[in-house]
């Protein structure tokens, strides 16, 4: 069932059909972490809400938000239309592999991405297909994204990517061999003693070696309510 | 000028010399985290610690201290002769880039290393040498020591390393590069709040991909005393 959202920060709405596809804190962290500018590409942008979220950037041109699942695709396009921003954001319904067909090499600004966190082989992937195929590296694995980037960034252009900590090598490794090299983190904690249950990356195409830290996020105080840094990434007052 | 010390944790003792070379905690917490057996290389061993500190585990066949520094070998190997550990410590005063010279590919059981954190251009260099080619990567650089590690460690082999935050994608690429895959990590904190500043790291040689996070350790508490934690690595009572 399809019910319509305010998305966090922001005065747009988006339509949320929890049944098939809804955005995660991933999502907000991550729109909120990248420093996004000039001809921007949102791969696997589900139902658009990061480029939604950027959408009042204004140092950001165009926003290109890149979906394969057809029905996703629809929502988010149907979020484009419901908020007028169809000068800013474009949706494509397409495999992210074939945009070096559509786009010229070295020709995006800023790439963002909050890819499936699952491998597909083993585990136990979710009985509903569109789920699976956000969650589960079924039709899109970490190395079809870091290619596709490392074709479509100019020279130090800039890519954003969320993921899990168990997938820290493949990403910073994977980054690295393909010419972008990773240069800031930011570890995401649940709470103040847990382990970190995220990361948040900033690499730059072509980029010298020098890795750093950003300050930790972390999302709930010990009283179980959101800190004062999560609550001003989704703009609420407590 | 030279003093004698316990080595923290045993019953042994180590010569110090405060204006040539002395161990610091990185090496104590390096040995405490290194699950050592059969036959062992610490790769820049110093003046031993991290031989004298394991000499009683008895998974450990052999121990095997390469130091390329003349006079810090020498110490070291007066440091073995002290406590009579002769029979199961080994120092050679070499350059560890000849190790594939001197022993059979494939014949390492585990693998130890502390290495020089800096790189050798730009940053000032201290002015005394030990120091300097202890520190800066100036006679051994990260990739000189994992591509003999994957040179001499049997399949499934372990290489346990300590580095800075700083150099984590070069540690775990290099690795991961040379068929030594990442699998555990454990993060340093001086203080709870304060950032990382140090890791400690198990790799396996030909192992798969999955990468785990150990728990953290926290070495001050906030009053300023060691940790419960810190204490029980060298062995000591508050």
């Amino acid at each position: 069932m399809e019910k319509i959202d305010i998305v966090p920060g922001t005065k747009y709405r988006i339509i949320q059909n929890k049944e098939m596809f809804s955005y995660g804190i991933d999502a907000i962290l991550l729109s909120d972490f990248a420093k996004a500018r000039g001809i921007v590409i949102d791969l696997g942008t589900g139902t658009g809400i990061i480029p939604l979220r950027l959408s009042d950037n204004e140092d950001i041109d165009k926003i290109f938000g890149i979906e394969i699942q057809k029905e996703v695709a629809d929502m988010a396009q149907r979020n484009v239309d419901l908020n007028n921003l169809n000068d800013k954001i474009e949706i494509w319904n397409m495999d992210l592999k074939e945009l070096p067909e559509k786009l010229e090499k070295g020709s995006i600004d800023t790439i963002i991405t909050n890819p499936p966190y699952m491998k597909s082989g083993g585990a136990v992937i979710n009985n509903r297909e569109n789920f699976a195929i956000s969650r589960h590296e079924i039709k899109t694995s970490l190395e079809d994204i870091v290619k596709t980037s490392s074709f479509l960034l100019k020279q130090l252009g800039k890519l954003y990517i969320v993921h899990r900590p168990n997938r820290l090598v493949d990403v910073l490794c994977s980054l690295r061999e393909n010419g972008i090299e990773p240069k800031y983190i930011k570890w995401v904690y649940p709470k103040k003693d847990k382990p970190a249950n995220l990361f948040l990356l900033e690499a730059i195409k072509g980029a010298k070696r020098d890795f750093k830290y950003r300050k930790p996020l972390i999302v709930y105080r010990d009283d179980g309510e959101y800190t004062d840094d999560l609550l001003q990434i989704y703009d609420r007052e407590r």
